[in-house]
């Protein structure tokens, strides 16, 4: 069995450490775009999670399985540029945090039958291989999506080396998928950059910074996200993001006109119903470094 | 030295604890509303916190200085109440979290000489003199605004007490105080609250919250603060806080529009913006219980 990856960061590397470890025969091959390696590749390859590295991409086409772990974009990318090479017996996923984009890609290449989008919902604020570790997919969400033509035989091998992550796999459509990343994931983080944008402009003359309490350093945390990463993701789920936006902006407008008329029920319902659905959170159970 | 309180709660018992502690001459008696002094109050008697319980709302108006720690809603109409009640040499504050409103009523009833507003910014999410502590304030800032015809002896007598506290006193005018307040703070709590909410209206039919991860949290913590809290500081501040809403729904429709024209740069710059600012944020030194 070899398996290709293009991209090999924090979830590329730690998805190599865990099927390694279980699979002493399995052969792993990362691309590298440069000629010459990155240092995290050549510790990968002496730590033994990565037996080549090669930057020739025709040499990643011949894999068995292609795993896609670059950002989001490049993805898309790299698929269109193996569609002409690989043969019908390869596996293709990718891990990606939006699939529409990527299905559709697949689709319109040809690789409908040989490609199965992949999620894992699994760490954004460490990067890199070196930051990489067997435990990082324990008790996450792993979607796979699947379509009509997915042969059955090569999404079991899949589902089974999910499995082996510790991650719990769901199987859904690629748009179901990306309406529930854009509200859990996607519209949280482009609310939380404009928010801290808003009073940034507002506080060119104020001085405001030093008054920002707790409340403000939650609400605005995961503004500071990596920002190559999110133009990525938010571009790549469009449609869903900017349906979200929408009903975002609507409620906004409303919550305005309740502050602007005095509508005290108005508002206190606001804060019941969003108290009430938070507390319908589950616990996070995933393993912290 | 006699102190009137009225609303006795976390901040107003914290308050009195921290004054009672420094001047064993101090009388402080509390304002109860109901005929039978609640559990609180007879607690704070018994700790020698306060000296007296009256529901008697001139005997209040006696008092050599008024502190108005009841919510922010019902500081306005207890402050129309004691304007016929009180004499020139009295010293009403209050410790709102706006300040235009109580201000504006200040004037109107003519206490403009005698009324400085106040507005500590610590502790929300525990409640109640029990929950109470001479730290409180430690490293918090504290809001006072004085007007242009407030007593010089006044002001200092109080910011004398507010030093006592450990919290950073702050002069500033009114309105000021609720543009930095609207936007660090009540823009947050309703931008949190209405992302909650639209995202559960979103979840009707797709069971998205156990998929909701660690930003989600974050995020949206302060959309489960206290409903009734809530209602009363969004109110009492609409201007700046439907001003700030009113930038907020603009900056996230110019997002929609880079989401949706594909406009990578925008989306990069809004990130990095955002990061750049929360960077500036100093470090929170209050002392946590």
């Amino acid at each position: 069995m070899e398996i290709g990856f293009i991209g090999f960061g924090l979830i590329g590397g730690s998805l190599a450490m865990i099927w390694k470890n279980n699979h002493g025969d399995f052969t792993i091959t990362a691309y590298n775009y440069h000629e010459k390696p990155s240092d995290e590749l050549l510790k990968a390859k002496a730590d033994g999670v990565i037996d080549d590295i090669t930057n020739d991409i025709g040499v990643i086409a011949k894999s068995d399985m292609i795993v896609l772990a670059a950002p989001v974009m490049a993805n898309v990318e790299y698929l269109k540029m193996l569609a002409p090479l690989v043969g019908p017996d390869t596996l293709i996923t990718d891990v990606g945090s939006s699939k529409a984009v990527i299905t559709k890609t697949a689709i319109e290449s040809g690789l409908s039958k040989i490609f199965i989008g992949g999620h894992p919902m699994a760490g954004s604020e460490k990067t890199g291989y070196s930051s990489g570790s067997v435990d990082l997919f324990k008790n996450a969400w792993y979607f796979l999506t699947p379509n009509e033509v997915t042969e059955e035989r090569k999404l079991s091998f899949l589902q089974k080396l999910v499995a082996e992550t510790g991650a719990n796999c769901v199987i859904a459509e690629p748009s179901k998928h990306d309406r529930i990343t854009a509200a859990v994931s996607h519209l949280p983080h482009l609310a939380s950059a404009a928010l801290t944008d808003t009073v940034a402009e507002e506080d060119l003359s104020e001085d405001m910074a030093k008054y920002a309490a707790g409340g403000f350093r939650d609400t605005t945390r995961i503004a500071s996200s990596s920002p190559a990463m999110w133009r990525d993701i938010c571009l790549s789920n469009p449609e869903a993001v900017a349906d979200m936006l929408t009903k975002y902006i609507h409620k906004l407008n409303a919550v305005r006109e309740m502050v602007l008329a005095g509508d005290g029920n108005g508002i206190t319902e606001l804060f019941n119903e969003s108290r009430e659905y938070r507390a319908t959170l589950s616990e996070d159970k995933r393993v912290k470094k």
